[in-house]
C-alpha cells in the first residue's frame, strides 16, 4: 500500500536507501524449476551500473548480487526470491551538505512534505539506485517468458536522433544504447562536454517487444498499454509515455490511422495482438546541474543506464500478464 | 485480477456489456457521512452521454443512474456503493453483421484471441459505454476531495489548437470542452463534416489540478505520475500521456528544465508538491470509419465526451492517494 | 480495502443493505466459456432462503436473481458477472424501533462506533441477507471446479449430534442439513419450540471436500487451512473453526496424531494432499431473543440456512486457489 | 499471489528457506518517525529462539537481526523496512537423509506435489524458522499501536490446564508461557520426558487483547475475527481457532449467550467494541516423532516458542486494521 510492490502474479517488492546498508528486492511468483544463472543476473546489473561512460561518472560500485532465498542448486524453488546488493561506496560525507538543499524536479522536498523525515545522506528511496531492484526483477521475469524479446534503444539524445527501428535487434547497442554505433564517439564527446559544463540532458527511448503471445492484457483497467504506462512512468526520470504512433495520432484522420494495424503498436483493445509492440518514453534531464554536476558521481544523461531498467519494467509487465492469462486459459479442469 | 477493479483505498469495480442489461459499478472505500446528490451524479453522466453535438451522433440513451446500495437518506454509509445504468437502446440487430468484422485498433479480434468468446452484439466490455462506470466513480471520488479542482480541456482537435491553460478554469467549456468558445461554431462544422465523410479524428487534452495537497503519491512504484498514467492509459482511446513539459523535456538542457519548478507539472519525486499539476493525453481517432461511420451512433471524435472520463480517472487517483496518505499521517495513536 | 471483496484470481465484491434496493455481487475471474444455468443458481439461492422450516420464520422473499452482466447465450464471457437480488419485503416500519436498540453480539453498536452512521432499518450490511452474495459467488466457483464435491452438514444442533461423516454424501439433507433424516420431525419440533419460547440456538457443522486436487494452497500466509478459516469466520454467526481432528489435537501425543494421515484433514503444510478435506465450524445462537424473537422473520437457529453459505465460501477458496495454482504450474512457455 | 505477503496497509513479505542463506522480511507501511530499538526487536526474536527449555532442544542459533533498510538514526523512515537473519547452524548433512522421507502432517510431500522441487535439506519455506519473519513484523506492528496490549499464554499443555485469564497480564510467563509459575518445574519435567520418549505434544493457547480501540474490523469479509483467524491459522502448527466462548457457543441457548457481552470476546458484527478481545488457538503435536525426535534440534512441544509468533500475528492484524480505519475516519478534508 506504500507503493513498494509492483505486479500481481509476478511481483517485486523493493527496499533500500541509497546510503543505507544496500538495495534489495523480493521477487515473488516465479514458477518453480526455472534455471537460474547468477552470471546472467550480474550481467544485467552491470548494464545499469555507473561508470561506463568515460569522463562522465566516477562512482563505480560493484553492485554485487547476493541471492538470499528462493534458488537451490541452480533452479528456482517457486518460493520468494530475495536478492540484496550492499552499498559499498556511499561517501555520505559528500552528501551532508545536501541536508537542506532541495533540487527542483527532485524528491528532496516532497519527501519532507510527505514523511516529515528523510535519509538526507542521498536520494534515499528516490535515488536511482532503487532501479537495481527493477533490473533484478526483470531478470527473473525473463525466465518466465524466455521467448519474448524486449529491446530498448535511445531514439533521441541531444542532437542524436534515431526514431527508426533497427534492423537487427540482436545487436548489442552498448555502451550508450544508441542503434547507430558509428555515432558512439560523437555521443561520448557530447556527454563529456555536458559534464564539463555542469549540464544535463534528457531524451527519448523506444522499446520493441517481439514474439509476444496474443491475448495478454486485461480489457478494462489493466490494459497492457496501461500497465506498461504505469511501469515506465514509475521510473523517476520518465515524463512521457506512448505506444504505437503515440502523439502523432492527434494529427491524422481515422482512415489513415486504420490503414495499417502497425499504427496501434501491437495492442488493440488493450490486449496484445501478436504483432510487434512498440513503446516510447521521454526522460527529463537529471536534476543536478551546475557546479555540483561536475563532481564525479553524477550522470549528465541517465538514458544509457536506464535502458536495462525500462526493459526490465516491460518484462515484469509481460510476465505478470502471461501468468494471469495462464491462470484462466490453460489446464481447465477437464483437460 | 481480471482488471475490472481500479484503486486501493477507494476502488471501483466495473461491470457490464454495451448490449447486455446495462453498465454498473461498485464504488468501495467512500467514507461514511458524505452528502450525496443524485442530481449532481446525473449531471456528470450527462456530460459524457452521446448526442450532444448536432449532426454527429444520434444515439441518445438516457443513462439514468439507479443507486443500488451504500447511500441512505442522502448520505454515504461507508458501505459499498453500487450504481447501475440500464441499457435502453442497444439495437443489437444493427450489430449482428459485426459478428465477424474486426476493426483495426479495436478490441474485436483481441477479445476473441483472449477469451474465445465475445458478446458480438457490440463492443461488449470494450465499448465506450464502460466509461460510465468511471464517471460514476469520479463523482464519488470528488466527495472525498471536495476542495481539489480537476479540469480537463481539449488542447488539440483537428486544426483547433489551444495549448495554453485557460485563465478561468471555472468556466464551463461545454459542449466541446474547448476553452475558446468563439470557435464552437467552427468545431461543430468540422465535426459534422468529418461525420459526413465517414471520417474520424483524435486529438489532445490537458488536465489541470489545482489545490492538490502536498505529499500525495508513493515514491517507488505508485508515484502520482505513474498512477495517473495507468488511470488515463486505461481509457480505450488514449495513446499517449505526459505531465509537465512532457516530450519537450527531450529537447532542453537540465539548466533550463530546472529553471522553473513549473516545468515538473506539480509532481516531484513522484509526489505532489502543492503546485498546480498539469497532465496531457493524446487520443487516437475512433476506429469506425467509412460507410459505417456515417450511421447515427458513431462519434467522429470522442474527446468532447471523454473529458468527464479523464477528469474522473484523475479524481479517482487523487482520492485514493489522499486516503492512503491519510492512513499513515493522521491521527497517530497519541494524538 | 473496506473488506467487501474476497478472493484474488476469483473474487466476489458484495454490495447492498438489507433494507435498501437489494443485495448484489460482482464475480470477477470466472473463465470464459463455462455453461451457466440460471435455474441452478436460483436453486442454490433457494437453499438459503428463509421460510423453509414450518413455524420458525415467515419472511418469504423470493430472492430472484437477475444477471446484469458477464453471461451471454448461456455461457460466461470471462468478463465480470454481476447479479442483483431486489429486496421485496423490507417492512422497514417494523425496524424503526430498532434505531436505538443494540443487540449484544450484533453489529448494531459497533457500526455506529465505526461509521457514525448506519441504515437503522435493519442489519444493513451486517444482515444475514448479505450472504446472498456469497451463495451466488459459490455457484460460479463451482463452475470453475466442477469435479470437486463440497458438502456441508449439521453435526450438532441442540440435542442432535452427528459427528460421523455420512456414508452417502450425494444425499440431499434438506430441509435441515442434518444427515439422519429420521430425526427431521424431532428437529422441527425442537426449532418450533425454540421459536415459541423466544429462544435461539447455535450449533456446529462439518464440511467435507472430496476430489480436491493435490497442491492447492500457498505455503506461507495463504495456506489452504488459513484461507478456509478466513472465508468461514467472515460469516457473521461463525465463532470457531478447525480442520481435521481440530481441538482434539490438544489431547493426543504426536505418535498418535501421526499414526494416520486422515487426522490432518487433507491438508499438510497448508497444501491439499489429495485426500478428503474435513472442516468444522461452530455457530453462536442468533442475537435476537425474547419477545422480538417470536416475531415472524427471525430464525431460532441459522445453521440450516447457513449450510449453502459455508459450502459457497469453501468453493470460492478452492476455485481461487485452483486458478492460482493453474497460473504457475500449467502451460509454461515451452510446453 | 504466492501467499508470501500478509496485510494491506501494514504488510509483511516473508522470504527465506531454513537451510538457505537466511530468513528475512520486508515490512511495508510502517509510518515514518516511529522510534526503533534494535534491542527490543532482538528481545522478541529471542523469545521464539530454540534452546530455551533445558534438555529439549539443542539447536541454539543466535538469530541476529540485521536491518537492511527503512530505519535511520533510530527512527522509521516510512520506507520499507527489511530485516534479515542469517542461518548459522544449518547442519544440512543431518537432513540429507530426509530427502525422500515424508512426515505425516508435514509439508514434505505436498511441496513436491505443488512445486515438483524442494530444498530437501530441511523444511525449506515450511520450516518453523519462517516464523522469524512474523515476529519481526509483529515488533514493527507494535510501534503502530503502542497502547494496545497483546498477551498470549498457554491454556493447555498435556496435563497442565489454565483456561482462566491471568489476573496480571504484565507478568512475564517465561520460559513456557504458562501463567502459573509454580508449575514450571513440572512442565520442564513433562517436556524432557516427552523428548526422551521421542514423543511430541500439542496444546492450546489464549490471546488477550486489551485497550483495543473501537471500530477496528471491516463488516463483510475482513471482519476482525476473520482476519485473526487467517493470521493464526497461517501458522503451521495451528489447527483450530475461536474467539469468545468459541465452541461452547454450540451448547448454550441464545438467552444465555446474550446475557453478557463478554461472551462475544470483544468483537461484535466483526468489529471491535472496545472491550477485551479473547482468542483461542489449538496446536497439533509437532510432526517429528520416534527416534528422530530424540535428536537435539527437535522441540517436543512448540507452543512455548509459538507464543511470540501468535502475539505477532495478532499485532499485525490490529495495526493493519488501525491504519485502515485511520484512512477513512480521521483528518477528513475540512478538519
Amino acid at each position: 500500500m506504500r507503493g513498494n510492490s509492483f505486479g500481481k502474479m509476478l511481483s517485486i517488492t523493493s527496499f533500500g536507501e541509497s546510503h543505507g546498508p544496500g538495495i534489495g528486492v523480493v521477487v515473488d511468483g516465479v514458477p518453480p524449476g526455472l534455471e537460474f544463472s547468477l552470471e546472467e543476473l550480474q550481467n544485467e546489473l552491470d548494464r545499469r551500473a555507473p561508470g561506463q561512460v568515460k569522463g562522465t561518472t566516477s562512482r563505480k560500485e560493484p553492485d554485487t548480487a547476493e541471492v538470499l532465498s528462493g534458488v537451490f542448486e541452480g533452479k528456482t524453488l517457486g518460493t520468494p526470491i530475495a536478492v540484496f546488493i550492499r552499498n559499498t561506496n556511499q561517501r555520505s560525507k559528500d552528501y551532508d551538505k545536501l541536508k537542506e538543499e532541495y533540487r527542483p524536479g527532485h524528491a528532496d522536498e516532497t519527501y519532507m512534505d510527505k514523511y516529515g523525515i528523510r535519509d538526507h545522506r542521498g536520494g534515499g528511496r528516490s535515488s536511482g539506485r532503487e532501479t537495481i531492484a527493477r533490473v533484478i526483477g526483470g531478470y527473473f521475469a525473463s525466465l518466465v517468458i524466455p521467448k519474448v524479446k524486449v529491446k530498448g534503444f535511445i531514439s533521441k539524445l541531444g542532437p542524436f536522433v534515431h526514431k527508426d527501428i533497427p534492423a537487427n535487434l540482436d545487436t548489442d547497442f552498448a555502451p550508450y544504447g544508441y542503434p547507430d554505433a558509428s555515432k558512439n564517439k560523437d555521443i561520448e564527446k557530447y556527454l563529456v562536454d555536458l559534464k564539463k559544463n555542469g549540464e544535463s540532458r534528457g531524451g527519448q527511448a523506444r522499446i520493441i517487444i517481439d514474439a509476444c503471445p496474443k491475448g495478454l492484457g486485461e480489457p478494462s483497467f489493466d490494459k497492457l498499454k496501461a500497465d506498461f504506462a504505469k511501469a515506465l512512468m514509475s521510473i523517476g526520470a520518465v515524463v512521457a509515455y506512448s505506444y504505437g504512433l503515440g502523439e502523432e495520432f492527434a494529427d491524422i484522420d481515422g482512415s489513415v490511422a486504420s490503414s495499417s494495424r502497425d499504427n496501434f503498436g501491437g495492442i488493440e483493445g488493450g490486449i496484445s495482438n501478436g504483432s510487434r509492440i512498440i513503446l516510447n518514453v521521454t526522460f527529463k534531464p537529471t536534476s543536478t546541474v551546475g557546479e555540483k554536476a561536475k563532481e564525479g558521481r553524477h550522470d549528465p544523461c541517465i538514458i544509457p543506464r536506464a535502458i536495462p531498467v525500462i526493459e526490465s519494467m516491460v518484462k515484469l509487465v509481460l510476465a505478470d500478464h502471461y501468468l494471469r492469462q495462464n491462470a484462466y486459459s490453460n489446464g481447465m479442469w477437464d483437460e
